[in-house]
């Protein structure tokens, strides 16, 4: 079983700020997040991942003043380098729009983050869903969904040639000879693409890991196939075991169109525990946090999510089924989720932003209950591991590594200890072999 | 006086691989940086700067495998963020191309380093100077000199309005009210521009320094414009006095037309220092660096700084003046170095590439005599620092902060503690008003 864990701020829920016993000035404190992957790291967790969007919230300024997660926050790169110079073992992953940047960038950050963490990053691939962003570089609004993901499809092309520029020894550094690397093991792309036109070689040695591993979360049609056809870590997030199942079976399912395995993808669920010593403990603590939502941050993330203003209609009655919009242009699975809640419960405005917990599983019992529930999940084939989402941190996070890991351990669904050096290794990841290396496999 | 070290790989002689008593396979080990850093820290430097340029060379292999330079190296940013966690005063500053990155990406990395380093973080605003990096990018060669610099100018503009978004204080993490920012403090910029539209806010707060400090090399008209309106650290390199003298004078005489005080930007020589117990066997010592460039890499030196190839013509005669190009669409400081050598020294291709010293200031001599040198070009008007560009790394760095510093220092010319926390501190400069604070003090 993998574990990620998704290191936010002070936790995903909108008042995790509020309700921490700890700091809440701690959004640009690089060593708030060293304490936090330490713990991970303590808790052999394979995976410390920061979430992102390039852009802050410009209006209803009335709810996100009251939210730091898009707020403030670490350029993920930034924040992941400083990680890897403070652990030793835990994968370093970071989210990066092919929307709005260059693959050469990219490819080339990563990379150098793959070389100084010594085999521990990962790049999540996103196409942005929100025209906050798309007002930040040039736009009025995002492309459309399918367009986003051509472009997304391409960029990964692009970054994964790069990537392959060296051969992974092409590095001689023979000083009787004064020749630095060898120009037979050094390759240039010459990609003509829809979107892009690179022409090039990445200046950066093959990296530990051959390329650094490749994550994504989408769970739309066109996300799937991208995710089936590149990615190596999906992070995926229903909040019922049959519809999980269903998507991790269609998912590896794909995956052989593309000539690959089922296991070079593992599927991370997303699971937002809270733990008590009972499970009314832990009940009361989520509940003491929900309180705290103030309503215009319930109504805005709604309005964010569902992609349509609801401020208008009274918090104590059910919401009218022609206020949902006919499909989703950002996120679809947080969209189909909400209009499910609506449709399905007939449910008070109040009750809707109360109960809606942004896709994700939630448990919140004892860490035995927690535990049944990861390896019910996991042994049922819904999930190959976990991305843990914590509502509040470090507070929610700390029981889970000091009860739940050592549960987990004792059942022989855990590592015990780190046995790799890299995140590959931690995930059972192959290394990627060079393109270059198998065509001369092949000719020779 | 100021003291930058930069810091490129095993130094910036294309020998200096072959030459160093270390190691040579360091491009990608953020480990030899660290030391590196911590010796400059010892030294007291201000500043460790990495040069950068977003592509590696693609013909012409015969010279490049020999010289690693461009071909293999971290992306500044991440370099600079691994230093951060392993010093703890020295400034932290890397080349971006305002040509190929986007502002709001820019923005967000820099002030994202300047918060994990607390406050060290510099920003060297470069145009590129390679169609190399143009092909990276989409593009088939680089834009016109004055069209790159005129997307630079707009380019610091939307950073530096970035970097206003929040007011300093408006991170108030209010656990009593629910409220983390303080939304009047919070400023949504509007730009609508001749290259950028970005209609947002920085979703990081405002920074330690404030803003990032800004370097700028260029020597051209254009570039000397640019940096008298925006640069805070200016790179400049000449190998004589009186024009060193001339261009501080002329830069620092162009900033009042801006509103801005000389001292508000800080000019550095860059001075390429070799120490001997004797000037003789400093002088022994680079000649022995010179053998072992090889002709390839020095024609390939010349043919890109020069903007033309002469590789047709033979190495021991005197090279004919048609082949001099009319003018330079790259590095203008270096084309005109080069030129100068060619018309009024008559020198043979091999004399010209082994003399070429890429335009700094290059001195073998003495601890003292190197000092002496320092001591009258900072006296005389002419620079109020220095980069160090060592031959080779870090060999050629450790004489000079164990010998040469000191001796600064006993003449009361440096710094013999750290006195600041910032890079701003250690230069001298202002922090900068957030441009909302103004307004607001002015109509207070």
């Amino acid at each position: 079983m993998a574990l990620a864990l998704l290191a936010q701020g002070n936790g995903l829920h909108p008042a995790g700020w509020i309700k921490t016993g700890g700091r809440a000035d701690i959004a640009n404190d690089v060593g708030y997040f060293a304490d936090m992957a330490r713990l991970a790291e303590q808790g052999r967790f394979d995976l410390f991942f920061v979430a992102d969007t390039p852009a802050a919230r410009t209006d209803n300024l009335d709810a996100w003043s009251r939210h730091p997660m898009y707020m403030n926050t670490f350029e993920p790169i930034v924040l992941l380098t400083a990680m890897a110079a403070v652990t030793n073992h835990i994968g370093l992953g970071g989210t990066a729009s092919a929307s709005f940047y260059e693959p050469y960038n990219i490819a080339r950050l990563y990379a150098s983050l793959d070389h100084a963490s010594g085999g521990r990053a990962a790049w999540n691939v996103v196409t942005s869903s929100n025209d906050y962003a798309a007002r930040n570089f040039g736009l009025q609004a995002l492309p459309p969904h399918a367009r986003r993901y051509d472009r997304a499809r391409e960029f990964v092309q692009v970054v994964k040639a790069l990537w392959d520029s060296y051969d992974d020894d092409a590095i001689i550094c023979d000083k009787q000879s004064g020749v630095y690397f060898d120009p037979a093991r050094f390759h240039v792309i010459d990609h003509q693409g829809e979107f892009f036109k690179v022409n090039g070689a990445l200046n950066i040695a093959r990296t530990p890991q051959g390329h650094p591993v490749i994550i994504q979360a989408g769970s739309s049609s066109a996300g799937r196939e991208l995710a089936a056809e590149t990615a190596e870590v999906v992070f995926t997030s229903d909040d019922n075991l049959d519809a999980a199942k269903a998507f991790y079976t269609d998912l590896k399912g794909r995956m052989a169109r593309f000539g690959r395995r089922p296991d070079q993808l593992k599927i991370l669920a997303g699971l937002s525990p809270v733990i008590g010593e009972s499970a009314q403990e832990a009940e009361d603590k989520y509940q003491a946090l929900q309180e705290l939502l103030h309503p215009a941050v319930g109504l805005t993330r709604l309005a964010q999510d569902l992609e349509a203003d609801l401020s208008d209609l009274p918090l104590d009655e059910p919401i009218p089924l022609d206020r949902i919009p006919k499909s989703a242009n950002l996120t679809k699975l947080y969209f189909d989720q909400i209009t499910r809640l609506i449709r399905e419960e007939n449910l008070t405005l109040r009750q809707l932003y109360q109960r809606y917990e942004r896709g994700n599983k939630a448990i919140r019992g004892t860490p035995a209950q927690v535990a049944d529930l990861m390896e019910e999940w996991f042994t049922a084939g819904a999930c190959d591991g976990y991305m843990l989402i914590f509502p509040v941190l470090p507070d929610d996070m700390r029981p889970f590594v000091e009860k739940v890991v050592p549960e987990l351990q004792r059942r022989g669904l855990f590592r015990k200890e780190y046995e790799g050096r890299t995140l590959r290794d931690h995930l059972g990841l192959d290394r990627p072999a060079s393109r270059y290396a198998t065509t001369l496999a092949q000719a020779g």
